[in-house]
């Protein structure tokens, strides 16, 4: 194919006018179709059904500790949910903290908390005058959506394949002590489903923070998540890695069970050193008396323990995987070679990243829209939803079912194609 | 019975060898019985078994609303759970936001919420010099633990059976505009079991408040948990109230099922103006994407409606009924007469409030751990832990089994008998 930026006016105008009919095609189909969000689809959904009744009213609902788990108490999770979510986390039972139903309110928790009370003894972020995070671009648009909640000024760092680019976290953390946060989706990360290579884990953990109250937000929200069985990514266990490197504290993991069970009924959990985990305590005795056990109870017996978990992790990746690959496939077919945008190809999680040409993503997913195939909005995988060069598009396959999702697609590559000839006609 | 004061030394001398006999029996037994909180017992937990797979694997998840509830999703609950939380609050359900497995998680999360952002849009808390909360006392510990965790201060208000003293209220909020909150328990109170009488409810509608964001945090615990059928308290409804005063902003009321189904397990919700509850939504959808909707499911296809909650709520008084009389026929029996202790007669609720002779609740808590029976710490009841007179003790009749607990109780008047000479004794 010949790239767009060699084929001349005349050839662009007429390409331009052919595309316009197709696309009032689509217009005329009344679609209603969604690729905006990181859901799961019916179909996963599905897979769990079996644990809605593991418990039932014959069941003994007392948790290896002997306590009835229909009862207040346990504050941080019965043993065997610790032992389950340890082996989903990589990291001893004895790291963990269980939460709620989604590691989103954990995060939000934790910022909270040091705003309120600060790290650790430390002094509250609410009682200094600048907070700063560093983000990690493009990411999760609602780990931006809490820091920017508290009045944290977000500054962005540009991602490759291997990760956050490590040279300026280094230099940025060594140097400004208002410094203290950084977002992470070290696996298959959202939007690029890019995962963090061996060095970049070390040198997280190697940093060496002007802040004593810097913590790495490590929301290793994909660790099962894997696409295809014999590619699957691997990562370096942050927090022994920390250990190793003298600091032991330097970071909060996150997971929950929300893409391997039910999202909003799953079972969260948070990760950290002894020191961190009994701040969180001091924290969480005054929140709650304690999380529902109940559900913990329910996805324990459920799974039994990690293999429990990684079988149901392969039926997902039986739906998930021929999404993925007919959305490439369309984007490889229809704007391969052309020039007007590139895309991630990874081996996990929920996204796919698309960066179209600079000052052409706010007007694809526009046109997408008033076609009726909604996007995640232009500039969400941003801070303060502004993406400096209005190029990246976040690509959710999972939810629909595969014939919308092939339709919404042809649309979506249509857009590209429509939006960039008019950006280079323009520029003629 | 002599009262103890108009007894002679000799009189009170002989009794205590008596007495202390009695005791080191008890002691012997090596019991280990808790009458400290208020939880539910295993007999009142199998109430709610049949809630357990009320969804099973065939069950269709969809609310009303058409969504799919095993799904991201509806930040403030399902339809149906608004309207069957609804009717227990005595509210619209257009006037409910459903919240996560606990109120006093809410509370937290409110208290927090106006902390950071402050309420309505106001100033926020952590940037005034000076935050006070009213505190009527005797009250629920985990309330002032909230408080004090945020630094605010707490006054202390006596109660009568009527509710807080509204003379001393209404003054306070009128004239001192630092004063933000006051936590109510207006139902059965905690430990008290009184409920607010009507013009109790009427003058906290029309409360004057000198601080635009002062709020009544309403926690109607125990708005159903009655203990005899033909003897149920009854409230006005202060939301509806505060609208008729002119002051629709000024309350949150907090409720859940946690004593209704399976603590830790339940629903809670919060309940408050329009504008109060979008104030609470932008704090929402920064923190989760929405709380377990299975959960609020679960609960409404096993109630079906207020209905069957109140049937349930009757098989609850069955086995709590008999613990509050025996525990107040030991109460009277052994101690009636003496003057040395007085007690309430509650008509719902989960507790007994005792009030020893002043100086005396910490050593008869002590004597009675030392013998195998732990109660709520004494001054657990006011703020800080400290009770000025040292003398009320929070009785929780409701989880030992019934033997137990009338072991517990007569090793309690003993205790009470013992101390009170004690401190006579000491005074002659």
């Amino acid at each position: 194919m010949k790239a767009y930026k060699d084929r001349s006016y005349e050839e662009l105008l007429s390409l331009k006018t052919q595309l316009e009919a197709k696309y009032k095609e689509f217009q005329e189909m009344g679609l209603k179709l969604d690729m905006s969000r990181g859901k799961p689809s019916a179909e996963q959904l599905d897979l769990s059904m079996g644990m809605m009744d593991v418990l039932d009213c014959f069941t003994d609902l007392k948790c290896e500790a002997g306590i009835d788990c229909r009862n207040y108490g346990v504050i941080d999770g019965v043993p065997e949910a610790k032992r389950l979510l340890g082996e989903l986390i990589e990291v001893p039972a004895e790291h963990i903290i269980i939460y709620g139903n989604s590691s989103l309110n954990v995060m939000f928790d934790t910022v909270s908390h040091a705003y309120t009370h600060g790290v650790m003894g430390m002094t509250p972020w609410c009682r200094l005058d600048k907070v700063k995070f560093l983000c990690p671009v493009p990411g999760y648009d609602r780990h931006f959506s809490i820091t920017e909640y508290f009045g944290i000024e977000m500054i962005n760092v540009p991602m490759s394949p291997e990760g956050p680019d490590m040279d300026i976290v280094e230099n940025l953390v060594r140097t400004d002590d208002a410094i203290k946060g950084i977002w992470c989706v070290p696996k298959y990360s959202n939007p690029q489903g890019y995962t963090y290579s061996d060095e970049t884990v070390r040198r997280f953990a190697r940093l060496k923070p002007a802040a004593k109250d810097f913590r790495i937000f490590w929301d290793n929200a994909y660790n099962v998540h894997h696409l295809y069985n014999d590619q699957k990514d691997v990562i370096l266990e942050l927090l022994s890695e920390c250990e190793k490197a003298g600091n032991p504290d330097m970071v909060y993991k996150f997971s929950s069970t929300s893409k391997i069970t039910f999202p909003g009924s799953g079972v969260a959990a948070i990760s950290a050193s002894e020191a961190n985990l009994n701040d969180l305590r001091n924290h969480l005795k005054v929140q709650t008396i304690g999380h529902d056990k109940l559900n913990q109870l329910r996805h324990v017996r459920y799974f039994k323990n990690i293999h429990g978990m990684e079988k149901q992790m392969e039926k997902h990746a039986a739906i998930m995987r021929p999404k993925f690959e007919a959305v490439l496939q369309i984007l490889e077919e229809e704007l391969g070679g052309l020039s007007i945008g590139s895309w991630t190809k990874p081996h996990g999680g929920y996204f796919i990243s698309f960066d179209a040409m600079d000052g052409c993503a706010k007007a694809i997913v526009a046109m997408a829209k008033d076609a009726g195939v909604v996007m995640t909005g232009a500039g969400a995988t941003y801070p303060y939803g502004k993406d400096p060069h209005d190029s990246n598009i976040r690509i959710a396959p999972s939810f629909p079912p595969i014939d919308e999702l092939i339709q919404a697609t042809r649309l979506f590559v249509l857009c590209v194609k429509l939006v960039s000839i008019n950006k280079l006609l323009q520029k003629m």
